[in-house]
């Protein structure tokens, strides 16, 4: 079972996502992003669910037209995993040229 | 441009989508709904994705693991229109058979 990460691996690893916040009140990061059209907001979603379904790890997320709020959290481990920050790495490597 | 529904037209819709709530404070209909898995989430949110660009109208919804909960509402209209009650009637005859 993935473990949730302890407190310097966390914090170590949070350094590496600077676009990811802690969620207030949980163990859970989190980003908004805002595309171009809706278009490209799904279409960054299909990609992102493809590679939840592979990780058999999901985000909890909205969509409103071009914006995007994705929250990773492992629930399982009750908190921020290793699992979490690969699945926020790959979103950022995504969306390093489309996003504001 | 699409105008919202007059309270008498709303009341009336709104009786032929039984499985749709008022949003408390807002002219806005939503519905929560419970799939069998992410892949079946996900799959039902690209087709109403799909409808949504061919309408130019688009939900407000999140999804977490096999649950979605969808919003519409008109922005342009400052409430619920028809193109409102037309995505509803589409999204719940897609799930007619595949939720609870």
């Amino acid at each position: 079972m993935t473990k949730k990460l302890d407190p310097q691996s966390r914090e170590k690893l949070l350094e590496e996502l600077p676009l990811w916040e802690a969620v207030p009140g949980r163990d859970a990061i989190k980003r908004d992003l805002k595309l171009k059209s809706f278009n490209e907001a799904f279409g960054l979603m299909s990609r992102i669910a493809m590679l939840a379904e592979k990780l058999d790890h999901h985000p909890e997320w909205s969509n409103v037209y071009n914006r995007i709020s994705i929250t990773l959290t492992t629930h399982d481990a009750g908190g921020v995993s290793e699992l979490d920050v690969k699945m926020a790495k790959f979103i950022d490597k995504l969306t390093s040229e489309k996003t504001s």
